[in-house]
């Protein structure tokens, strides 16, 4: 596969590289060279030209609520703990009816897609058939990603509460047929957060992912309320991260944690050694009222980090609004604290596509060997209006773009189609 | 006209109307009431039902820059001063080009349109022919507002900077012309800002602002660097806003100041005498790491305070985009001065309608003897999976709705369709 056009990635944090009119060539499922003039060897193959298009590697969003796609915007007035009660709750209950739960997740893919989100890492419900249809309709719609059973055995409503046992043999029996029967989908660990998970259930959930190898996915200090409950709860255990880590769900460079926003510097350097990926939610973080996450300090201290969506802490899935959110939340934080620099536009965009596809492989780069993802972005007429460079295109899409101005998205080598038109 | 459907208002802050399959009945360009049951002498007459869609007043933009629509998202690492002179005066610079000129007016009129923003108070740039364009085009798109001519007559690049004889005979000549041919646009006077305005320049707009009663529109107190340029260009006068009153600029219930961030309890009493709007623009405050406006002590100190977009120094014209930041904003704001209660939605969805409708008079409300603006949402179908109230689906549409779910819009009265098809 050969594609022309305008590419731009961020191979490194604070660094952009800008290939105009260039050829790309991509062979199965990766990238094999970028080039200004084609290669003699290729001379002859087809060539999807692509214009003026700006290509861009796909996003990847490693922080998102499936279910929680149709409460976007909703009762952001409360504050985590409440808002969990009174709105996110009562709608994760509503996963035991199937065929609601595939109208919802065939929209959610549907809504990624639309947004060039093309890898992500979902938590699904607690409930074992809806997830097994989120990972087989994900196998089936050409985005790739991880996604998990949600577990929780206390501090739930009713209907949300599991049994320690049953949530554990459903979480193994998923991870078996996921296995067995899907390439591009994996299962990932998804204690919600320590709050609802008992000390066995956590346990148990530790011994799977060392028996099976597994990611884990979870939330980390996100509000002070909701630290200070982990810290009631687990008296003995000196810090949020350490809990974690005594029931071994810190899995070394397989574990993302959402949010990090209160965090002591011991836990900041266990972190580190564990090379557990931050994923910085600010729309989240933002309508909930839940703080500012120290990034800058957290890029400098070497901790892994990636910005990622939330929905439906955060109000939209589209990730370039994500993008912006976080450079603008890092400008309000040097407000107050002159000596964290901000975030520049590049660095948030490295963020969304290198640094949260690193937790893939070779995701997020148009270099050889990486696996092919690209989205292909056709200017708004009106901007055309004036001449722009292909950079200067990417900022305006970051800001101001939508789905209307993808023209083409790419995964693992494949032309992606709309995966459930309606 | 009779319109039904469920409809959404904000009369105060902080107080929503909501009336389900209500019926609106509108005469002429006026609201006549809203009845739960049609009365008897409507019986027969045409009822055009929306269903289930939610109808709100169209949004009020009271700052914005028409010719930095094609400049959205493009430079935003800079901060004020350095964004002027890099990105924004040499774009400006070219609306000596009228046929350039026009087709930025009717992308600008179109994206107004598209979004909900049915009356708006834009700066053009300083040249006359082109303001006059912007103007009348504005009359024959169905929108309404208010358009000024720039004037800069120091501290500006060569290309921008007027002679003061002729910046003040080009005003004039626009004043006279516009209340001659035009019935739904208005001229207002436009000094840029402080320092970009001489003495004797601001001086002979005030004159001209008395002569034939004008409204005023211009900035205020943006960003440090900025409030320090004003001391220093003006020693003699104790603030930024008693230059502005020095030269007659502060006119009564008729002037439109943006941003107001950094304001002694001096300049706020002056503002508040003077019923000056203070137009908030977090987006723009947030890209251009401006501060924060204090908004909740400008609204219990009764100053009058309206949402805008800014665009370009906000990234959208999308006014709900505005709404959601500025909740935002208002809620990190909390973070750090838990003593200033953060915006509710409702509160800023009533400063992007009512709160800036006012300006325009009986403007944002549907109330008897106020204007019929309307704007008609429809849901996304992926949100009606869920049941909701049409609240909550106005809460979703002000987060992460756009252009494609407004079915419809009203503005005095009348339909109006898309301004300037392609």
């Amino acid at each position: 596969m050969i594609l022309k056009g305008n590419f731009i990635w961020a191979p490194e944090l604070g660094r952009l590289e800008v290939r105009e009119r260039a050829f790309l060539v991509a062979e199965g499922e990766r990238i094999v060279g970028i080039y200004d003039r084609l290669p003699p060897e290729y001379a002859g193959r087809p060539v999807t030209d692509w214009g003026e298009a700006v290509i861009i590697p796909g996003f990847n969003d490693l922080h998102i609520h499936a279910p929680q796609l149709i409460n976007r915007g909703i009762g952001y007035d409360a504050r985590l703990l409440d808002w969990l009660d009174t709105y996110t709750f009562p709608v994760e209950a509503r996963y035991r009816d199937m065929e609601f739960a595939r109208a919802v997740w065939k929209a959610f893919l549907n809504r990624l897609w639309a947004a060039g989100t093309l890898r992500f890492s979902a938590f699904a419900t607690i409930h074992k058939q809806a997830a097994w249809e989120l990972m087989e309709l994900t196998e089936r719609s050409g985005l790739r990603g991880l996604v998990g059973k949600v577990n929780m055995d206390r501090n739930a409503p009713e209907a949300l509460r599991e049994d320690t046992g049953a949530s554990l043999a459903d979480t193994e029996e998923l991870i078996c047929r996921s296995r067995a029967e899907l390439k591009r989908v994996g299962f990932i660990l998804t204690p919600r957060f320590v709050p609802s998970t008992t000390e066995k259930l956590m346990e148990g959930l530790g011994l799977l992912g060392e028996k099976y190898d597994l990611p884990v996915q979870s939330h980390l200090a996100e509000n002070p309320s909701e630290v200070d409950w982990v810290h009631q709860l687990h008296p003995d255990i000196p810090t949020y991260t350490q809990v974690y880590e005594t029931y071994g769900l810190l899995r070394r460079d397989k574990t993302i944690m959402a949010h990090a926003i209160y965090l002591s510097p011991e836990e900041k350097d266990l972190l580190c050694r564990r090379g557990v990926m931050l994923a910085h939610c600010p729309l989240s973080n933002i309508n909930l009222s839940s703080g500012v996450m120290p990034l800058r300090g957290a890029l400098e201290e070497g901790l892994r980090c990636c910005v990622a969506s939330d929905v439906a802490g955060g109000h939209t899935a589209a990730m370039n609004r994500s993008v912006a959110a976080a450079v603008g939340l890092s400008k309000l934080n040097w407000l107050s604290r002159p000596e964290e620099r901000s975030l520049s536009l590049w660095e948030a965009f490295y963020l969304a596509t290198r640094g949260s596809g690193s937790f893939f492989g070779r995701v997020g780069c148009f270099e050889p060997g990486f696996d092919f993802d690209a989205l292909v972005l056709v200017p708004d007429p009106t901007d055309s209006l004036l001449e722009r460079t292909p950079a200067e295109r990417l900022e305006q899409f970051l800001y101001d773009g939508d789905d209307r101005q993808i023209a083409a998205r790419y995964c693992g080598g494949a032309l992606v189609e709309q995966p459930f038109p309606s």
